[in-house]
């Protein structure tokens, strides 16, 4: 099936989530024409299961595509690719559409914002405050800033994408938004890890003890899907540690820009730092535990 | 009605949950005897609530009665009242049953077992996970341990307590548990003051962030009680941020005796002491949201 006079997509980024999205969007009947990955490898694996090409250069991308979705690490690649002069989805851009969906710096998506206007494009921040199987599914929890018009005008694709749809308001907001839950989810992983660490360290059974925490103030989402795979050591990437210390830092930076002090916040961005540091930072973000779990920090200690 | 059978009570420490506790006892048909606070119009005030005296030593609450509740602030409070000298609730306490509900530092609770033994009495620590409109309603979460014997003697009265009832282990072993949950819930607490906080200097609408919250990772018990709170700075007290500083210590000192760096748990107990030391120790734990909102930091620094 095909969306009837619905925009042909691009994607460019297209690891885990990316290609969640560029799959679930497929399915629901949408027209992919490209795919770019800086993994070229990536991009072919891809192209096949949504009916595109997987292409070389950015500018073939906004030229083969009505609306492009951005799905890339952070504020250096997302930069990149908005670049001013040489290969750039801003070549022929006027007309068309860019949906970013990575969690950056807000400034980036005003600055982003403002490059596209210059040359006739939109652009909108689509923030996402799901995992991987809900970009497969759909089911995104979506906050989108930008253009109010803009947002109406991309709310049936925007639609597909998610379960839960908000927008926030203008660039940039949205990214904030993200910013702030991604930095108290950190904190409360972090400070469940150390939980579980001393209880671990104190001999209690940790089944009880998580058990005990989820029917009292210590209660957390990251106790529901972090909390076993802290005690078993299950790491399995679904939100990696190098993008909780990522996305910590941007939170800490803009506390810094309005000169507010917040302690547990650099405390959690440093936890993530180290973890990055002993080359652990591709774990998911449950593995915080293993500088907290006393016999783990032993470990490396013998390996070091 | 009265319990037929039942054991006599007595109090010691009858504070909003000490008291509370009483007032649901004596409902639920248990003769209370005694009822003793360092606070003597505390005592004074029960007394006629639940039919008992109020009496100006240790020693009575444990010669009329046969099994002694004590609801107190601290380590060096607890340890006051089975000092052995002086006036004590081990004078005569041969046969008699304490049920200690503070939370405090594990060994204090080994060491006030040893005692009771020694002099033929028994111990249980009873650790309640819950506020005071739940010791009033008999709805606490209470871990309980000591020796096994002593508790399924005393599970008539401590079911008239709780809503969920659980023997841990051996003494000291609740208290470990209850220390973790309030490392975790302050960490928590502390985290989410931090994200209101930095939201507040950003100039978001904190209604729309705190739902935002609720539905994504950032979800916590003390998003739901201390959530609003913060924003709203309604800060009447069901757990006083000095409680929070003390218990943050006891499990950092816990982590210390077993050599484990807790970072956030650390940061958590500093945040806890700041309030402490600026006046503002007896308001309840989202308090702490007052040292992480930019306007009221300003504020301090405007009456300072």
């Amino acid at each position: 099936m095909s969306v009837t006079g619905a925009p042909v997509l691009g994607f460019v980024g297209v690891g885990r989530m990316g290609a969640g999205i560029a799959q679930r969007l497929h399915e629901a009947g949408y027209s992919i024409s490209a795919v770019y990955d800086v993994n070229r490898s990536a991009a072919e694996r891809l192209a096949p299961l949504v009916g595109a090409q997987a292409v070389s250069d950015l500018a073939s991308v906004t030229q083969r595509a009505d609306v492009i979705l951005t799905v890339v690490t952070d504020d250096a690649a997302q930069r990149g690719l908005f670049a001013p002069i040489g290969d750039s989805l801003l070549v022929g851009c006027a007309g068309k559409t860019f949906i970013n969906c990575a969690t950056l710096t807000p400034e980036v998506h005003v600055d982003i914002q403002e490059r596209c206007r210059a040359r006739g494009a939109q652009s909108l921040e689509a923030c996402m405050a799901s995992s991987i199987p809900q970009a497969r599914e759909g089911t995104l929890y979506l906050m989108v800033a930008g253009e109010r018009g803009t947002f109406d005008r991309m709310q049936p694709l925007l639609e597909k994408m998610s379960a839960s749809l908000r927008y926030i308001g203008e660039a940039g907001s949205a990214a904030k938004v993200k910013a702030l839950v991604n930095m108290v989810m950190n904190i409360n992983t972090a400070g469940l890890a150390e939980g579980l660490g001393l209880g671990a360290a104190l001999g209690l059974d940790l089944e009880m003890l998580r058990e005990v925490f989820s029917q009292t103030g210590a209660r957390s989402r990251v106790l529901e899907t972090d909390g076993a795979d802290m005690q078993n050591r299950e790491h399995e990437t679904f939100f990696s540690s190098a993008h909780a210390a990522k996305d910590s830092h941007i939170a800490t930076a803009l506390a810094h820009g309005v000169d507010l002090e917040l302690p547990l916040a650099q405390a959690t961005a440093r936890q993530y730092d180290r973890l990055v540091e002993l080359g652990l930072g591709e774990l998911d973000k449950s593995a915080v535990a293993e500088l907290t779990f006393p016999q783990r920090r032993a470990e490396r200690v013998g390996v070091a």
